[in-house]
């Protein structure tokens, strides 16, 4: 460790459903506790590794023990991660377990290039997320937070459900559909991509709206700014009620006549990106852009 | 006439190709010198009207006769005077022939409406337009611009091309297809939306690169800020020269092993529409959004 | 009525939840009553009409009194009384109420030309039914039958779901998707529309597989012979069970480790047009093909 | 060479533009000619050769002297060499260069594997081809065929082309389009698909009518029996002439007011596998539907 790195006091955080992140955690811990960093596992994390070994703390405690979270495995273990960072204002750099992720872009065998980036050799980047509050008449009752999306769909499978969206209070269209996904650029290479959303660049300030297998075909994918204010009626003509769900991991209900107010949220997740980052490296090579048709 | 109008020299201009335009240009010119307005005809336009009662100014001099365009025809007329406007430094009003256009929104019947607009019960929206510059090595030797979009093509039909893109010196992709769209959100509603491309709103400083029939399947349509550089290399394998065009109505060659730069022009053109005017609206009278499947 | 008409004895259909159904059913009752044709309400129709006036008969005993079935409402009311038209080996003709369907095309307004059809001046079109068998084992424990298509999709809303795809026992592929559609013809310009599928026009004996938002974006649409044996196993590492439906009305549930035998049903629908039908007319209007941008 | 081979005389065909293709043709040339079967070149690949070691024989002569067509390169090569095949009434095999091909689905490494096919190993799949007739009147000038597509577009670059489409003497649509693909099976996989078209399965008689950035974002692709007979009338106000291309091979020039006939060539292509073809395994290893993500 030199003298006055950026980033001192470590949390280190990871799921335990993937193979070899605990695997990764350790080797992490022990190099970096080796080289003089203070390491602290999330406490979750830390019940799954060897407890003699580790000093674990609450995540809602994180923010007095370390100065970045590192969190080891895919862009799923990272989206758990970001709601943490975010309530602890901590930056977050996610490690991969061995196959590059949009959001975990450092390879775990390269501990210099992860102390590197410790060390201040890095770009910061802030990544915004949406918020979802369901509205009974004027009050918000729930509401979820999406770093990658917020998705409306009905409660029940295989249902269709009319909704009437506004944007700052303009009319934009009454929309039937298996439901309605904003994404955000984060969002927008991942299930918004599968439903024929646009690529959006991360620096933009914008969501897409992507209606979901919408009846009327020309029901395209809009962009508009993330500043907007999107307000969605469910319809009394539902037969069933909806969902708000984020990041495919919360959920809240939406009851016939509420309304869902969409809107950036002000904090930002700071992510961080060693300096040799490219946006544009990472899509070629998900996307594998470089290998012929398909 | 108001003591003091907002727009009280008017140059009118439209093309003769559409039937009703020229009727629509003289009642509006009647009733606008009726009411005391200033009203000259630009030059062109002019010469398909009665000579006798109109004022004929050339279009690189109507910044010294007028305060506006009022441009009467389809949404192909406007991106034609759109030009003018911006080098004459010069606010445009777009008036329909009976059919809403995306930028000709005004009815032509309603003449008081247009004069309310001219009285200062207006809504100036900038839209930007994209230049593209062929460079010889690094000098620019022709270039067009384009309200709606920038679409590189081959010089052959039928043939695919290779391009490099880059953006803000970052490696995109190596691209082979039938072509490329650039559109600004003023075109994401033409050209680009029959290539599948999204809509973007126009508050938006972005811009869509649309990939046409690319042989890789995963080229999805990119949405990136409008202040990007975007450089594009025609590739030495390529079999054909290419062509660069501007909405349809301008084109340059580029040879093989040209670059393409394209950027935004820093002056917008200055859109006005009246009060009442709401994009949302015409996005859904335009795609027919209120009328069942399709 | 002639001496020896086509069809000599009328059953009819309709359900009651859209307006002007029942009004339509009496009109086209005394107006066939009056002509000396033999007319009887499908049951459960009948409860909702002026029990004097009609003779009830049920459903699945619609054969010993009728020659043919017209059902009058939109698409929807066509799929739900298609089963039972297979089933009594009944022809069926659509009546819509004042909007065309794709599957009831005849204006209610116009009796005469429905009673033409009835004297003989009309097309019969076959149109296959798709069924789906749930295999635990290999003993079918349940199936759906639908006119438009079968739909694979989780029982929890959000999930994806995981399944292995094989057709005349070669493999296809492993699928990661919101689910799967397997349209018919007759489904194609229905949901399966939405979904980014083709239009089959319906004299073709083939089926559409099209994914739903699937994960890997080159999992396009398939078109296979509707003599294919398709069969879907429900992966083991699926998190949730899954249904399969038939045309928005019926389902069954899988559970993970069953598999889905998804094959043409030998009986076809026996639908009734009258001579001027033109299946691309229905298109065109249904579409919107002449109403320009969009 | 077992007694009696399936396919005793061989004629071997490649074209230049590719690497590794003569080493291959010589390669297979020496290998066949030491095993005792009866090998010559097709004259214009013969002329690239070392002409002291080979038998020449012209395109048009290849069925005096062979059984079979074995043609070394990529799909496009293939689809040059298809024409000779039907014309001479051979069968043709293809060995690609290392990289499967949606055709050529042999490897040039396994020599045994392509002998094991010319002594019987095989199963033959016949493909149709698509013919293109211009008529002026009632009377064809010229035409194209392509074992792929053809492909109507505009003679000019960056117009659109209005044309009237009559299946089987029905009105289908007018279209305003950048053009139109009329695809096989065999080439729903090709053009086709980076237009959206479905994946249609070799088996089906059917072809894809793909219209390219259709001005009515509704004119969704259509798959119809390949026994139509597709009528296409260039209409008077298109603004340039057009071109009819096969395969991207062939093309040739259609007038304003012409019409084109396109229908199903009678004498189908006959393409040969090895026994343990699978169109599945090629589909999902050229789409890369194992790879996750894209």
């Amino acid at each position: 460790m030199p003298p006055n790195p950026a980033f001192k006091r470590i949390a280190l955080m990871g799921r335990q459903r993937q193979n070899g992140t605990y695997d990764t955690l350790i080797t992490l811990h022990d190099y970096l506790v080796d080289k003089g960093y203070a390491v602290v596992f999330e406490k979750e994390t830390a019940e799954h590794v060897s407890p003699q070994k580790v000093n674990a703390v609450a995540s809602d405690e994180l923010s007095q023990t370390s100065d970045i979270i590192i969190v080891v495995g895919g862009d799923g273990s990272l989206l758990h991660a970001a709601q943490i960072a975010i309530d602890q204002s901590l930056p977050i750099l996610g490690v991969n377990r061995g196959r590059l992720g949009f959001l975990t872009d450092m390879h775990p065998n390269n501990l210099p290039k992860i102390e590197e980036v410790l060390n201040g050799h890095y770009h910061e980047e802030p990544r915004f997320l949406l918020r979802a509050e369901v509205l009974k008449k004027e009050e918000a009752v729930a509401y979820v937070e999406g770093l990658n999306e917020v998705v409306l769909f009905p409660s029940d499978v295989a249902h269709m459900i009319d909704f009437d969206i506004m944007i700052n209070q303009q009319s934009v269209c009454s929309l039937r559909a298996d439901g309605l996904i904003i994404a955000t650029p984060t969002g927008s290479t991942a299930y918004a991509l599968s439903g024929g959303g646009p690529i959006l660049h991360p620096e933009l300030n914008a969501v897409a709206m992507v209606p979901m297998f919408p009846h009327t075909l020309t029901n395209r994918p809009i962009v508009v700014s993330a500043d907007s204010h999107i307000l969605i009626n469910i319809s009394h003509q539902n037969t069933c009620d909806a969902y708000a769900s984020a990041d495919g991991q919360r959920r809240v209900q939406i009851e016939v006549g509420d309304r869902v107010h969409i809107h950036k949220k002000s904090a930002p997740l700071r992510l961080i990106h060693p300096l040799d980052y490219s946006y544009f490296d990472t899509l070629r090579a998900k996307l594998h852009w470089q290998k012929g048709h398909a």
